[in-house]
């Protein structure tokens, strides 16, 4: 298992995203605020590695707190918070896993608990949602090997792997998920520019696990897709709204019209905790503009000249009607998806 | 006007255009082999630049010929043609300026001419395919001009500009000529890897030019059509089949599925020269891939991790029936291009 993100007592461990692959550093986090610039940096993405990092920053942060009061202490777990919640703003995993740290709190405060009971059970909670990615992602994993056919070729955009969660990856997970149903399978990875997230990570993780693995530049899905080459496309997702409006890594929704367009079929691979029944459709997804400097700059090289513009919006929406089904921990949900997405939150049935 | 290529008594100069933006170096090539080596290097490329650096290649490579019997001379003259057309094999220019520059040499045989005057012949006709390129881009760029709305956003993919041609370019040239016709546009530019000649070249000659122009990775395009920000696509081209399905920078498919999407006209802009009524249609243009490095290297550093499998096709074909219609020298032809492209071969009738 790839080591995504952990945590060492008072420390959350991460590798460092952005120097991946060529070297392999590991940026160790003391405080909360350091957490939430390691994800406003993209030290670690992926919708939702960086709810699970938002938890133990959370966890860490009261942990480190001297406040001796109960009310004190919810004075600064609210802050940090605020703080965590302002690092990125298209992910809705960031929000919910603030959101579910927020619920544990109030609940320990409910019952009376001391701070050093509360300190605990920030703990607990931010291991639960670990724990949790990593099963989630298994079980969509075998999930969606049924929709993956033998000897596919399929093609996937950014990294949704093991790097972008807390371990085995969702749309990567579907595809170790086919691999280990013993599915003779080959990728194509989108390179995913500006941040390179498929040459650099995808690539890397999917060579280490012996998966034949093909780099190519965002540019040539469509031409690729017009010779025959690709058999299923296969994304992860930042924000799934309620009818399934999708929001991802930028790039996706032309993967998806392209797709489409040569009757290919499209998969969304998400956790729950990506779906945000509370966002009605995809108009309403905030979507983050990053940094210039992402597009001009390379390893240190300018790669435009002094006075061009640059745009570097980091996600899109594809529409629902482009989704063949969305793969999720509770199964794979196909149109309509205002029904089938809200229909995936409840309790499920136990005999 | 860009010196993207000059030749210089024996000498041909081009800018090397794998250096800029950010350093304005001149290669001066001495020999024939030292101008294939610069076509193959892309150190010049473009459809008509190719063309254009072929046939002074030629001119040069002769001129220092020491043979001094006319058939001697011919048999290293058709050799230096081979050389020359071995360097890309997508862009039907390259061959089209060898064919027009062996009609010459043939020609000359054909009338007695003696050594020093068939070197003199191809000199001539050597000038007179770069003085025709830059004519044709005019006048493509006054007949392209008609096309473009006023305050229209022009998407623009790879780098058909002066960079490409003899000067003012082809699609950059209906661009030039937008302006000159008083129209207020905006240029986004994809950075079109692997080679970035959108982020690199495109950029670097409109800025200089004082057009307003953005710069956007390739797989940007798509999400801004959905927001209403592109009015017209308009891109070069590398080989026009006779059915108008046309060859270009890879990616240019993709574009062109895009824009039909979004009910947004996607114009080809070419000289004649670009045009190939031998090859019916776009599946029997040879497609060139590429070293893979151009893919897994940047500005010295790797970008993909060993182990990873690359592809490289430095073209796509974009069918006909997604075209609005192809400027040329002689005005913007439209479908059926079967019919529309052979006229334009039809001698202009004067009055």
């Amino acid at each position: 298992m790839l080591p995504t993100i952990a945590r060492e007592g008072h420390v959350v461990v991460m590798i460092d995203q952005r120097k991946l692959p060529s070297k392999e550093i590991y940026v160790r986090c003391r405080t909360a605020p350091e957490v939430a610039r390691a994800i406003k940096t993209m030290v670690i993405r992926g919708a939702p590695a960086i709810g699970v990092a938002a938890a133990y920053g959370l966890a860490i942060g009261v942990r480190g707190s001297r406040m001796t009061g109960t009310q004190r202490l919810a004075a600064e777990f609210y802050k940090l918070c605020e703080l965590m919640a302002a690092t990125r703003p298209t992910a809705v995993n960031l929000f919910w896993a603030i959101e579910r740290m927020k619920r544990s709190f109030a609940a320990g405060v409910e019952a009376g608990e001391s701070v050093d009971q509360l300190k605990d059970r920030l703990d607990r909670e931010a291991e639960l949602i670990h724990d949790e990615d990593v099963a989630s992602c298994r079980a969509m994993g075998a999930h969606g090997a049924a929709v993956v056919p033998d000897e596919a070729c399929i093609l996937t955009h950014c990294n949704a792997g093991a790097l972008a969660t807390a371990g085995y990856g969702t749309a990567l997970g579907v595809i170790r998920g086919a691999v280990e149903a013993g599915k003779r399978i080959t990728v194509l990875a989108d390179e995913t520019r500006p941040f390179l997230q498929g040459a650099r990570l995808t690539a890397w993780e999917l060579v280490r696990d012996g998966i034949h693995t093909t780099v190519i530049t965002d540019n040539m899905a469509g031409a690729l897709m017009a010779r025959g080459l690709i058999d299923i496309v296969v994304v992860g997702a930042d924000r799934i709204a309620a009818n399934g409006d999708t929001a991802n890594k930028i790039g996706t929704y032309s993967v998806a019209i392209l797709a489409r367009e040569h009757r290919i079929p499209f998969y969304v691979a998400a956790p729950l905790s990506t779906i945000d029944l509370r966002t009605p459709d995809g108009s309403q997804i905030p979507i983050e503009e990053r940094n210039a400097r992402e597009v001009t700059h390379l390893g240190g090289s300018q790669l435009t000249p002094a006075g061009a513009h640059i745009r570097n919006p980091a996600f899109d929406v594809t529409p629902h009607h482009l989704i063949a089904g969305i793969i999720t921990e509770r199964g794979v949900f196909r149109a309509p998806f205002t029904d089938s997405l809200r229909s995936a939150f409840q309790p499920a049935i136990t005999a």
